[in-house]
């Protein structure tokens, strides 16, 4: 393994399949794999996409193995015709195919588990194994990953050699990515064992934030965090957000990394401030609501007319929502405002039914009607169609009654009729809360 | 032009940028333009990415031109310092930046206007076009695409030369995905002037198919569409359904093309059958549900539990939606049911929350409550928790209430919260489209 002590920890990636050159399929494992190796301390420095044929495959695999000491190559590796990444990379390095008797007769039990008494000769494909190959199992489905031994000097690919530094770890894995993401892991001692003390793992840690812009807040952290740092800071906006994406590079001792951390996200605090919220799991503000509301013990039900439905749907993304959300009214037609949420249908025909008192009386109906601790209520213009002068699209009232107060905010979203949507919800959410956590 | 009559019209794409080989952005630049090049008949055959430095997207440009006559670059062409396309392609090329005059009049009046009096040095950079290269127009931003003419032979970059075949067409793009759009329709034309009639445009058809699974699908759709077809077809599964693309390759006259595609169309009739729904805007079953309300002049009302608000965002997710939906309740808590569904509590306690009663009173208790032509109820066990042996996670009662008739459905859909939830709000839209076109 000459890789080990010359070449810096890095990867490149190929992914194998029509469907991604003709952007049929989003190229989602090469991102995972990215964001994964990166973690790892072998960050991804040349990605290639491959069509679905031996010299696609072989020529890709050549281009990659002039990049860097290790080549993940992922898709390819089914049971039909067209899945060629096995002989094409095997023939490229000089690597004769034989079949793995234990693949097969595992193969064989798992078949016979279903009903099936003989393997077919398709997947008795899948048990090849190149010479001086590893198995990488595969839980998940039929085709194992493989872990091959490049050395320089030995391509019996098509075209021009590849001009390679030295030996090189080549992994091939399944494309389905439930799959890829499994035997990944069977992978990783691999990955561990050829680059040894050369990896240079990054440590990540992500600060949510809502409500404020992209513009405004990265500024303002890269003053805080000051020049000579030694955290680095990425940010990630979205619709309901921008996320703030610590990272330490080339630390190899996680305490000390988680150190650097610390103190990053304790210069933050005054900059963040009201704008974060804590979602460990999935990043979304609905859990961090979940959590503040089973904290305080109260319950919710909103009623809604612009978010149609979508407010809702928030709350109850995650498992136990039942624990806090009672129920919610989608007021959409103005009656349904009346009869459902008790709003007064005089109060719609004075201010309209975008407005501050229909906000309020639709927090407040939310709250009455399910008889939950707190009600949030949302009307606006999600558009296209409905803006004036007075109110233009992305115009939003949304209300969020406690049981001592009501509290009422205007705001305009920028964006398309789905951008308006989302970004309402997720500031009444942001409201409810601030409320909740006492800020 | 040599590259014209001499290679096939295919084409390599670069993209450019740390956070796609990093893995903090899906390479979406990608998989658009593999669609739109197909569609145009240059077929993209191989894809690279490269980091943001000058020697990593210099290598990518020689290892794309080694691939196809048009290399197509995106990514890069910012204004900041970490911005190397722009200069490490017109190095790579033998090609010096000049000023563009033009150009730099253009963004100084653009920037006059924002209130801006001297062009920022950064956006100067954007200004300097390499010698023989032509501006693509950016309506949405700073940064205009390039269209380059790569001479075989002259190659400036650094390593060993590419092995080109001939000239070769290098456009390079703007990487925010609108700008993206919005100047490779100004470069259209190039493609147009370089390939002519090599062009082989690919014209696509999709059909959209829910309530049935793909390993059942695509069978009955190859078999009807038999051996010697003149049009390919692809199957996309999603939680929502399976979308059936149908294609004719290598055809340059639209109307045969049509023919052929009426043709497909016409045997799949039967295939398809019930499953089938049009939503020529979007894909969505919820344009075909809105089309078909509109169409009858009826208005609908839901109401939901498990899907917590999905089902009526679903139904309000396009403009123009208050023309049939009146409105909703999540009826989320037992009580909720109760209370704002007119559901029998004793019903409740006799059958479960998620039973064939319930599910009929719901989609009633909604047409009544906001007088709806049309009720649709949705009630069942999302997960992960709740489940038992009788009603497993997954299992979903739902219905519809028409003016006549309660057609209720009990079922049950795999997979996680999510795509049960997805599953199920489509279900109950499915159905009621079913009763609403006759069928």
């Amino acid at each position: 393994m000459a890789g080990k002590e010359t070449a810096a920890a890095t990867a490149a990636v190929v992914t194998v399949g029509d469907e991604l050159l003709i952007g049929q399929t989003i190229d989602g494992n090469a991102a995972w794999l990215g964001q994964r190796l990166a973690t790892l301390g072998a960050p991804v420095v040349f990605g290639v996409r491959a069509a679905d044929d031996d010299e696609a495959i072989t020529h890709a695999l050549g281009v990659a193995l002039e990049r860097a000491p290790l080549v993940v190559v992922t898709g390819g590796l089914g049971p039909t015709d067209d899945d060629r990444t096995r002989p094409a990379v095997a023939r490229a390095l000089g690597a004769e195919l034989r079949l793995d008797e234990g693949l097969s007769s595992d193969l064989e039990a798992r078949f016979r588990a279903a009903g099936i008494a003989e393997l077919p000769e398709t997947n008795r494909r899948q048990c090849m194994v190149p010479a001086g190959g590893r198995v990488l199992a595969n839980p998940l489905g039929t085709a194992p990953g493989l872990a091959l031994d490049a050395r320089a000097g030995v391509w019996q690919g098509a075209g021009r050699p590849p001009e390679v530094a030295g030996d090189a770890l080549v992994l091939l894995l399944p494309g389905p990515p439930r799959e890829l993401r499994a035997v990944f892991e069977a992978a990783e001692p691999e990955i561990h064992a050829w680059f040894g003390d050369a990896l240079r793992p990054v440590h990540v840690r992500t600060l949510y934030t809502t409500g404020i812009a992209e513009s405004v807040l990265a500024p303002r952290v890269e003053a805080a965090l000051g020049e000579a740092r030694e955290v680095d800071a990425a940010f990630l906006p979205g619709l309901t957000g921008v996320a703030v994406r610590l990272s330490v590079w080339g630390v190899a001792d996680a305490a000390e990394a988680g150190r650097r951390l610390d103190g990053a996200e304790a210069r933050l605090d005054d900059v963040l401030g009201a704008y974060r919220y804590r979602a460990p799991e999935s990043g979304d503000l609905g859990e961090a609501v979940g959590a503040a509301l089973v904290a305080r013990k109260y319950t919710v039900a909103v009623a809604e007319s612009c978010t149609g439905g979508l407010l809702a749907k928030r709350l109850t993304d995650r498992a136990g929502a039942s624990a806090y959300f009672l129920g919610g009214v989608v007021a959409y037609a103005d009656d349904a405002k009346v009869t459902l949420a008790a709003v007064d249908a005089a109060m719609i025909r004075r201010h309209g039914a975008v407005s501050e008192p229909v906000a309020r009386a639709l927090a407040e109906g939310a709250r009455g009607a399910f008889g939950a601790n707190c009600g949030v209520g949302i009307t606006g213009v999600a558009g296209p169609g409905g803006g004036s002068d007075e109110k233009p699209v992305g115009t939003v009232w949304y209300a969020v009654a406690m049981p001592d107060e009501v509290h009422v905010r205007r705001q305009w979203f920028p964006g398309d009729r789905e951008a308006v949507r989302v970004r309402a919800a997720q500031a009444a959410l942001g409201l409810l809360l601030g409320l909740l956590e006492g800020r």
